[in-house]
């Protein structure tokens, strides 16, 4: 089992700080540099279907993308610790924080840096008002998560799930749009701290 | 158990879609005059944690915002047809062409719509040039589902599943927009009409 990742790119860390709190596994890690273009060689494409980093290949050769999509895979190959649930009903409620945390944090911080950090000005027209419009949006939705962070140690209730995951490293990656965990957010400024004091925050970041 | 639902916005569909599809169910829906502000009244706001539909409130009182973690939980009680995969492998596929539809294209022409029908106008400052830009991008989206479309029956393989429920009706409301899928696209077109002429499309539809 393969997975195609690259070091620079928010989505992948996911899977590799996923795999880091999973512990020991079998996945061999294969870097891709996106800025040569390596993830849209013949090969990979005709594996991945799109130039998308991360994808997982598995031994019978079947290939995914989708950094949420592998997680789930994995977590059926490497039950513990439980990140997406142990039953329909915390899945339900996992599942639902999680898609929160994407839509109303990770993918505003993503467009923010797209949108401001000159390294990506190539990519796209860079519209500074998007940029501020999107780090705005991604303050508001901390409001939301610091309300639940008031009452329960992780975003999803009390114990660590794929919800933090996402949430941990997009605010990691929204440092390029010089955003941060607005101080007064105590709870969330707490909660945000504790994930990057884990071991596993430092799964394949350069430092 | 309630299914909170909202007869005009495009993501209640998805749930009251897919509940067509797996026949008998226990579901109680309760509609909310989202023009009439019933999605933030206090007492679904304390359930709902949310001014969200659709919501659903599980008998022990329970309530889940996000139709797709809805669906997969009503997924655990209603198995049959099968929407999210079988076995992990299908599971994993199913999910990356369900992602892929949301990001891709549903995402897509949800603000293609919100940013030039005249009826939500009053929501939102509308920018004509992301209503075309993202009318674009939808376009681009459904060439890749064409090409998979070439070969498959459905979105996600020979079977359908989430990712061609919430890629229908994300086409369909997006007739709002002046959008229709490209006539060239011949794959997409049959899976289209397909997709419509189900009897599951009209649930809940006002004609």
């Amino acid at each position: 089992m393969k997975l195609y990742d690259s070091f620079r790119a928010p989505n992948p860390r996911r899977v590799r700080w996923f795999l880091a709190e999973k512990g020991d596994h079998a996945v061999e890690i294969v870097n891709l540099d996106v800025f040569k273009g390596e993830h849209r060689a013949p090969d990979f494409l005709a594996k991945a279907g799109l130039a998308n980093v991360p994808a997982l290949e598995m031994d019978d050769g079947t290939t995914i993308t989708e950094s949420v999509a592998i997680c789930r895979y994995l977590e059926s190959l490497y039950p513990e610790p439980n990140m997406f649930g142990r039953d329909p009903k915390e899945t339900a409620v996992f599942e639902m924080w999680l898609r929160r945390v994407e839509m109303m944090l990770a993918t505003p911080l993503m467009l923010a840096v797209r949108h401001s950090h000159p390294a990506l000005a190539a990519l796209e027209t860079q519209i500074p008002e998007i940029a501020e419009s999107n780090r705005k949006s991604g303050a508001r939705a901390l409001k939301i998560f610091d309300r639940q962070l008031a009452d329960h140690e992780f975003i999803a209730g009390d114990r660590i799930s794929m919800a933090d995951i996402v949430a941990a490293t997009a605010i990691d990656f929204s440092r390029m749009a010089k955003f941060a965990v607005p101080e007064e957010l105590s709870h969330a400024v707490r909660w945000y701290e504790a994930m990057m004091a884990r071991p596993a925050a430092l799964a394949g970041v350069k430092s």
